[in-house]
């Protein structure tokens, strides 16, 4: 908590610097006055130019950023420039192509400025103008599968990508140009382009999704070079005048627009929380943030008076640091909704991002630390900033503590709630649902050891930008299997998924948080309710990070509790990674793997082997990575225990084939699922020791269970016992209780307590 | 080559050091006039003490390793003694506790010689009288399950492991114990203990195999630290007057001993080849390693007549360098035989080896190199040699180049055959047996793409001292699967294993090696025959690997070409770890796998897809680690595929569930497997770029094959072609060949050649 509170601290004092804007800033107040048309005046000004000249062999991270991006560009201009007729989906060679070179405009830009050699400046212009000579005749792009299909690129997407970089690089050589060429760039290109991507697809340009802030971005961003202020008010507060049906949806199956907003303050209000979170996940936001972050920093540089930094209290700023506290130890980002596994805050949005956050955020020097470990910056006007704090000796580690991020415009939807004890860190999810890259997962959580993912989410089923698998797009089975609920750890009532799988539905709802409380770190507790996944069913999940002085890990207390009307199957599995060593249990393997459902992602799951259980404990025992983990859960006499496998049903090798094993109850109203993970021991394939072996934990048993309270007893294997209580309707942290348990009396304050006997 | 080379050039340089030594050394030879009473003389010296403590705090690389070692035993200390009655197996709490006392004996006995400090003494002997305390009354181990059950531990083999470090702490403290303590451990412990583990059981000390190694050598080395001449007589020649069944075997199915070979020097003579490679296997042979060295060190000190360092032409030097020679870009140790994944040279047997071969080896720069990266030495004269090496700066890198070690005491029995280019490093088996540890895997191959493994050798079946999986010790499936040929990049015959899986007849044979050419490093070639594992068929494998200059990185060209009298079915698994990216040919996925077979392996297999061959090229394009590799196979019209997993009937999950492919010919008498692998892209999940995703390779045809010659051409995607064209029945590298191939005329000398069109 303590980096996240010292940052807010830090927003406050910023925001004291800034003038007090109250007025509503909207189409009419835009003025020309504080702007500019000088070039450059996007990412890098007049000023920050002379500044880095100056400062140029005196600052490393800088100048290697600068030596390596100048050796990447030489290169290309020596291959020569080719800008081949759009053909592929991505992962294709057009595609990668085309990508390639607006990756490389805005580089060759950028060192044109920096280095003042021209080679860089008529590169770039080389290129634009064989863009230009081609655009015009261009057709909409041959592949079909887009919503909204693009020019260069089979989306529009892409194309707006392509603008996003380009208007860098175009304002970069804009004084290197002569004012007839600029006339042409714009006229050919520029500006039917901008059009084709907004006009010309209102259905993707007017919404609140990623796709078009890339598209209000690429607007804006070629509007600030080109000095348009029309096309500006278009990219800020969207095409005027459409009409779109509101039942229209995209690829995905989320809807196109709903409720009418438009532009991109809209997409900056909506999808992000007051703490920074941005509702489709944080590898979406990793995403977005580029176009968000760099259009900002444009916009700051040509019209202050926006005040851009400053919008919804500063929410861009803070989600940097949310965006970094959703990574892991190795900065990998949590797999929350659609995400590709491995993408991490070592992206090239992430530099930029920091270093903007860093440059317009108050000079927050956490942020220092995260730039040196990418290794990098953006070679700008930021980039400069964050190379002189750290030649400064300014940087600060940024530690990440636990953290609760609310979801919702207002925060009022739900949260992703993230705990930290030791090694371990657990992300549990009980947000809203995450636009059209949402799934079904009300309460799930994942659990990462040391950055290592030892309960997992299974992220997309995706191969991203891998031409052969799908063309490196979703693929189908990111809608059978991995948005599905029984593809994540959370509660599944008979065989349906949350919502009955259906967007309209789900993007209504948000779980409900209940308890977030962090401030002791041997005793961490996160609690939330979901009451809509399904009618009639009330879900209520608690999370506890317990450390016990006696043992080296701390370990989880997982508390799931289902109340409902009617009886149900309910299936909780669990996605341990990794290789059985042993349970307690006997389990029969089958001689063949069965197909264990039909539906609703089970019809990709095979099922191994299985067990009934007593009701006594089930202990799991495994390792991955050289570990050694135990899940012990409490059973009732006859649940069922299922060892299962993804892959079936797959008929092209699109799934991964890892285990779960899924504990079923059947025929239950009620229902109350417990149990503990723990990472306990460790095993070395060089000295092979193992040290450790087996689970600290003799007996876990629910001892108390009612409306009002569950009280669950933890055996130590040092003959010590922990009793976990929780109040189940009442969060007040003021509030007295006392429960009386098999004749011994328990009084505490506040939503929960643990008692060490 | 050139580090093997140069290294036997360093070996002829230090023989002639040393005096030439004809006589036939036996047990009437043996004298003590150059041995020496005084101690510590086993691995520390008087002299090596004194040049230690002269140098402490100015050798880092020993310092630290004192630093770690006494910060060790600190704490053993402190925790106290304990010496629990045998019970467990391995991985169970005596078993850990017993193999952790001696390890600490040692060190413990090893820090009061250097800080002269008797806390350390005196921990030693305290511990050693609770042993002496306990043994006379001690019953053999209660779990039955070795054939050579020890007192301490289950087998005699870890009792000897004890015995191996605990005579070199007895020798550290010799001189600290007054004449009676030293008779009561000798007479009360030392002694009955190496009777028991040599007389008490002589199926397991009479035998050649790594057992008996350490039986010979802890009999050896507490008979050099007792000054007990007849003991030690034992130890080199072995017990005189035992008569063993000839047809006994041990646990692994091995023999006993059946050509009546014993002792320490047969030990030494049978399993090593003369370039110092031990026919278990890197494995077993970094496991054998400890004892041979550490005995050849006390025996240089104390009985220097018997110049143990220059036996067999110096063999225990050249297996050190051997050894290293086995391990991928990482140090892990290739898997030949019965091997578990991970060993590496880290482990602490390999600083033993490395410094020991250092220092009595003629002070070998290169190995510096390796204590570096290990980054610790023996707390010895060895280690500090070593340390002496690395601070005066002679430290050379160890390049590790294609290389073939031969196999068998004469070097006859076939070869390992390394091919390394690039970052690819290719491990051809054509070798003897392998003793008991042996894998029915005649011609296999295993692929490493920089040090991680890409075509998988499964290795051994076993979670070596995890106590959960069946006691740690080797699980059943190590002999239906693990041994079995179809769980190995090799041909099967008709279902059935090399040899018919049967250990007396592969025993009795080993492959031929025929072509091993390695000089040109854009072209090597190694090639083998194998004519005994099936009665009347005949397999002749080649593996080549060319780097073309068109591309970054080298290929794999394979071509396994089989002959016999009867018609049969062939199938020649791939063992590509990795996932699925494409395939150029249709396959079905079955609804739910099914198993390959009944026996020989075929049981623990799944089906998962197949497909027909119409003769065409089969392509499978696959990701692991985030690179892509592509296998490319020619086919004959109507040849199974199969998609396999690795996982049935394996009722206690002890199997990894990873997949392969087989390429089955069914009734073929003779038949041609030809077979490209490239490592040719990569793929960032950070940037999402997928780099040269496909297969540099368009089209592989065999153009001619015959008793006499093959030819294979292979089609590059920048349409150019090579030719490879073998000489199948004449190896001599000076003999013209020309052959015609559609009218084209090829001419060349040696067994082999590349033509580039």
């Amino acid at each position: 908590m303590i980096s996240f509170k010292s940052y807010l601290v830090t927003l406050l004092i910023l925001t004291l610097f800034f003038i007090s804007c109250k007025e509503q800033i909207n189409s009419t107040t835009l003025s020309n006055v504080n702007s500019t048309s000088e070039h450059p005046n996007l990412i890098l000004t007049k000023q920050g130019v002379k500044d880095i000249r100056v400062n140029l062999g005196s600052i490393p991270i800088f100048d290697e950023s600068l030596t390596e991006t100048k050796a990447e560009i030489d290169t290309e201009i020596e291959n020569g420039i080719e800008v081949p007729i759009p053909k592929d989906y991505s992962g294709g060679y057009t595609h990668e192509r085309h990508k390639r070179n607006f990756l490389v405009m805005q580089k060759a830009g950028v060192l044109y400025q920096i280095l003042n050699d021209e080679r860089y400046a008529k590169y770039v212009k080389d290129m634009l103008f064989e863009y230009a000579k081609m655009y015009p005749t261009l057709p909409v792009h041959p592949k079909p599968r887009s919503y909204a299909r693009g020019k260069l690129f089979w989306q529009c997407l892409n194309d707006s990508n392509w603008m996003v970089y380009t208007s860098q690089a175009y304002d970069c050589i804009y004084d290197y140009l002569t004012g007839e060429e600029r006339n042409m760039l714009e006229n050919d290109l520029f500006k039917p382009f901008a059009d084709f991507i907004s006009k010309g697809n209102p259905q993707f340009f007017n919404r609140v999704h990623n796709h078009s802030t890339w598209g209000n971005v690429a607007v804006g961003m070629m509007a600030l070079a080109m000095d348009d202020d029309s096309l500006l008010q278009r990219a800020l507060y969207g095409l005027k005048d459409v009409n779109l049906n509101p039942n229209m949806k995209d690829n995905d199956g989320g809807y196109i627009n709903r409720d009418g907003k438009v532009g991109f303050f809209a997409n900056l209000d909506e999808p992000f929380s007051p703490d920074g979170y941005y509702t489709e996940g944080p590898y979406y936001q990793r995403y977005a943030s580029y176009p968000f972050l760099i259009f900002a920093q444009a916009l700051q540089n040509k019209k202050p008076e926006l005040k851009v930094f400053q919008h919804k209290d500063s929410v861009l700023l803070k989600s940097v640091t949310a965006l970094i506290n959703l990574s892991d130890a190795d900065g990998e980002f949590f797999l929350l909704n659609d995400a590709q596994k491995g993408m991490s805050y070592y992206a090239r949005s992430l530099v930029s991002a920091v270093d903007i956050a860093y440059h317009f955020g108050g000079n927050n020097p956490e942020l220092l630390s995260i730039a040196q470990k990418q290794g990098k910056v953006t070679l700008d006007d930021a980039g400069l900033a964050v190379a002189l704090g750290i030649r400064e000796g300014k940087t600060q580690p940024f530690n990440k503590n636990s953290i609760e991020l609310s979801d919702g415009p207002n925060g009022d939807q739900g949260a992703v709630g993230i705990v930290r004890s030791g090694d371990l860190e657990l992300v549990f999810k009980y947000t809203a649902h995450g636009l059209s890259h949402g799934h079904f997962d009300k309460l799930s959580y994942a659990l990462f050891d040391d950055g290592e993912e030892v309960v997992q989410d299974y992220g997309l089923a995706r191969f991203v930008n891998i031409e052969q698998k799908g063309g490196g797009n979703y693929l189908k089975e990111n809608k059978t299997w991995a948005k599905q609920t029984i593809a994540h750890n959370t509660l599944v009532q008979n065989k349906t998924s949350h919502f009955q799988g259906k967007y309209d539905i789900g993007s209504k709802h948000h779980s409900e948080q209940y308890i977030f409380s962090v401030d002791d770190i041997d005793l961490q507790v996160a609690s939330a309710k979901e009451n809509k996944a399904y009618s009639e069913t009330q879900l209520h999940r608690t999370i506890v990070i317990i450390k016990d002085e006696e043992y080296d890990n701390p370990y989880v207390l997982d508390i799931m509790r289902v109340t409902s009307e009617t009886p149900n199957q309910y299936d909780l599995p669990f996605y341990y990674l990794g290789q059985i060593m042993q349970t307690n249990f006997e389990y029969s393997k089958l001689d063949t793997p069965q197909v264990l459902g039909k539906a609703n992602g089970y019809q990709h799951l095979y099922k191994e082997a299985s067990a009934t259980a007593s009701g006594d404990n089930i202990k799991l025992n495994w390792l991955l990575n050289n570990k050694f983990y135990t899940y012990t859960a409490t059973t009732s006499n006859n649940d069922d225990i299922i060892f299962g496998r993804i892959g079936a049903n797959d008929p092209e090798f699109n799934l991964r084939n890892e285990p779960t094993l899924i504990l079923r109850k059947k025929n239950f109203k009620d229902a109350l699922f417990v149990s503990t993970v723990e990472s306990h021991g460790t095993y070395s394939p060089i000295s092979e020791f193992a040290v450790n072996a087996y689970s600290n934990i003799r007996n876990v048993s629910v001892i108390y269970n009612s409306n009002e309270y569950t009280a669950v007893q933890i055996e130590m294997s040092h003959s010590k016992q922990n009793i976990f209580i929780i109040s189940n309707e009442n969060n007040d942290s003021n509030k007295e209780h006392n429960l009386s348990i098999d004749d011994i009396e328990y009084t505490w304050k506040g939503s929960y307590t643990l008692i060490n006997l």
